[in-house]
């Protein structure tokens, strides 16, 4: 793996030398935590970690690394839920202590960070501004900015405002053999040659190191309406979903959903949370609508939707809240979702996204077909609605070993992915690939496409140095097995 | 430019036996149209051109020309601007008999045409659906949808509803070697690996023939209302439009520009034009808020914007559409710009764009800065002001000769330019690159960033087959000369 001219001692006294030997930790302690992923799926190893503070540093790095043949993973907040992040052999890089606001502008609506800015801390230096930086998740005090731009990010405000990708105006990326991009331009038309931003987001580190980016700005909603609305089917949340979408247009800045079983575990395991409503659902929605005006003009609008909605028979029942604190409260119902599952037992866990149409087909017919091959599962499928995503997850049967359970994971990958499939769906719609889904992404994308994947790969890393093995594998050599 | 093995005859021969002699054109009037461009600046030539029925016989042409080493310049309706169609040698594909609309999908908010639709024709399959496609442009007509995601057209509605780019969920692209990406998701969030559908929109034709797009639709505004503003200066123009998006925030879904000078061209030339307001401003803007409700809603929100406005002193006098007749009548001001401009003699040309904070500081700098150069020299800069896109257009001396004045192109494009890369714009903000801005982008782009676009080329096209010598050039040969 490395250059028998450059050995890797030689390497890590280079990057010393420039970085300072305490951004160059080759210490288990120092390593630790960089090893592993999130939910402890992967265990890696790694030559070193190190963290360079400026561009010019990590274009050092990446240089020598290039001359040393040392591969690079770089991390950020290490929050990544694909093992996208986990080294195997190689340094990581961490772009953690590249942390500089370098601009903010309301009135040209764009700010410009540094790679290793927490996703939080760029919507509060937006918010200081008078402006919204709509990005947001449940990690987003944890996770990079550059992650988040690496990997195209959803999250909670994708409905109104986009994925990650779509809230980019330019970036700065250094490339694999240290060279570093300046694409940082604020502008919202650009037709200069072909759009390279575009195929930074979203690679996970395999084309390319995210440095900086300049990024969108919108005006702060000025009032909000969140509404918890119980339903009859997921077919009547996709019809409400169409007609909140005609009635608010991009006013409807949220629309998520959970099955009856995702509310009963909310308010089974859940602390500080009351049934919203006083019946039971087969699923719920979580709906909010945004307004660039004070006052009550959102409520208003939502009362009016909802109303009509029941009239149609659409909607059984719901609230909304009529304060700050009682919005958080519905929405606290959604966020807890996650966390309480695990109190259920083992999940097997999908990210899929289908065409909007098919939404409700899909879960009908995805968790008839997972009972049916297991009696007893529960699935608890919740998310984006609105965007056509779906963590389409799997709780264990009750009294079941979970162990057991989760050796099922691949068994149950198939079904669902093949009925995603089917529909013309997405196996990864907003997690990426990582190495948890590289084998699956092989197997199911488009011939054609896939080999344009790696055409790529090949033209920005010809020396497969960039986070290897991920995404796509320009080798053969299998990825390592997942422990579950 | 053909393999000895493999002569243009045996080429044609081969495709008229399998499109049909009809669809092989090699005759002079058959040609004609196909050889020049919408302006007239570039005049090139062709073996043939081509017009394959379907995406299978989209692939056998290119398969067939890539066999026999015969480059392939795709046309739609052949309305770009900067020489980006011009054949030179090898074949014209009209991509003109593909216009089959494959799907419309209301629910899914999704629709997916054939490359050889017009825009407006994807504009009334949207209507017909319920549904809006917001694309627009003044030769929307004529244009073709898959020239439309070729270029990255932006257009009138960008503002609110992004540039061709931001429409697309899916493609379908013949790729240089005659072989088919079948990319046609309908997805709102698809991380399944790198994101390839943004390569090939905006490049021209010069890594991928786009067959089909699987495209987005939004709700239908119910109702608009639109405005024609006079104001003090370019800086009270932007401090407006800071206003309007703070207090519309996406409802504000146009907001033109144009400078005293443009309008007096508009009211000297236009037919069934009258002047909107009752003096004379320095600069004009033409606005619009839209609303997902019927009724007075966006009018009232208009009325009060602009009242606020004047009482700050930004506005000076403003005008509101009462009728849709009104609103058009309007709208025509602003449309009529383009054509009007001839009246007055020669125009040199730019399409550029600004961050939206520096916009007032460029068109006081540079229509300065030229008029400086040539006494006499009439500026009529005016467009997608809230784009920040300018199309920065000098109108000749009154009395001097056309053909001196055009003879000075490159010299003001080189001070226009100058001022843009200073203030981090674009040169090619919403035209493209084509043949005409290829050596200026080459000269002023980020030299690293030109390196990524050169291998991106070779590894999609290595034996530059497709579009040769547009956007990037992987030889050495020089552009052919303007004739102007």
């Amino acid at each position: 793996m490395t250059d028998a001219a450059f050995p890797p001692d030689r390497l890590l006294a280079t990057l010393s030398e420039r970085l300072g030997a305490r951004y160059v930790r080759t210490d288990p302690e120092g390593l630790a935590s960089h090893l592993v992923e999130a939910r402890g799926l992967y265990r890696g190893d790694a030559l070193a970690v190190v963290a360079p503070g400026t561009t010019e540093e990590v274009a050092f790095t990446m240089r020598a690394c290039a001359e040393a043949r040392v591969p690079v993973v770089a991390q950020g907040g290490n929050t990544g839920l694909v093992g996208g992040g986990v080294p195997f052999g190689g340094i990581v890089l961490s772009l953690n202590r590249l942390t500089r606001l370098r601009a903010v502008d309301p009135l040209g609506a764009s700010i410009t960070v540094e790679a290793g800015m927490t996703v939080a801390e760029v919507q509060a230096a937006a918010d200081a501004a008078g402006m919204l930086f709509p990005l947001a998740w449940a990690a987003d005090g944890t996770a990079r900015i550059g992650g988040g731009l690496a990997t195209n990010a959803g999250g909670l405000a994708v409905l109104a405002y986009g994925n990650a990708r779509d809230l980019v105006l330019g970036l700065e990326v250094v490339l694999a053999d240290g060279r570093v991009w300046n694409g940082l331009k604020a502008l919202r038309k650009n037709n200069a040659g072909y759009d390279l931003k575009h195929l930074f987001v979203g690679s996970e580190g395999t084309l390319g190191l995210i440095t900086a980016a300049t990024l969108k700005l919108f005006p702060k909603p000025l009032s909000k309406s969140v509404g918890f609305v119980g339903l009859p089917s997921a077919q009547a949340a996709l019809a409400l979903f169409a007609r909140l979408r005609s009635g608010a247009d991009r006013g409807l800045t949220a629309f998520e959903y959970m099955p009856r079983f995702g509310l009963e575990m909310v308010l089974r395991h859940g602390t500080d949370v009351r049934p919203p409503l006083a019946g039971s659902h087969d699923a719920y929605a979580l709906v909010e609508l945004s307004s660039p005006h004070p006052g009550s003009e959102a409520r208003a609008a939502l009362e009016g939707l909802l109303s009509e909605a029941m009239e149609a028979g659409l909607v059984q029942d719901a609230v909304i809240g009529g304060s700050a604190a009682q919005d958080a409260a519905l929405w606290r119902l959604r966020e807890l979702l996650p966390e309480v599952q695990k109190a259920e037992g083992g999940s097997i866990k999908h990210d899929v996204s289908l065409p909007l149409s098919r939404l409700a087909d899909f879960l009908d017919e995805a968790s008839a077909a997972c009972e049916a091959e297991m009696p007893g599962l529960r699935p608890c499928p919740f998310g984006h609605f609105g965007d056509g995503n779906i963590h389409f997850n799997l709780t264990q049967p009750v009294g079941m070993e979970k162990a057991a359970f989760l050796s099922q994971w691949s068994r149950f990958n198939r079904i669902v992915h093949a009925i995603v499939e089917r529909m013309d769906g997405s196996i990864a719609a907003e997690h990426g690939i990582g190495l948890i889904k590289r084998d699956e992404l092989a197997r199911t994308a488009d011939p054609v496409g896939l080999d344009l994947m790696r055409r790529l790969k090949a033209a920005l890393d010809p020396r497969d140095l960039l986070n290897p093995g991920k995404v796509v594998a320009l080798s053969d050599d299998p990825p390592p097995a997942l422990p579950v």
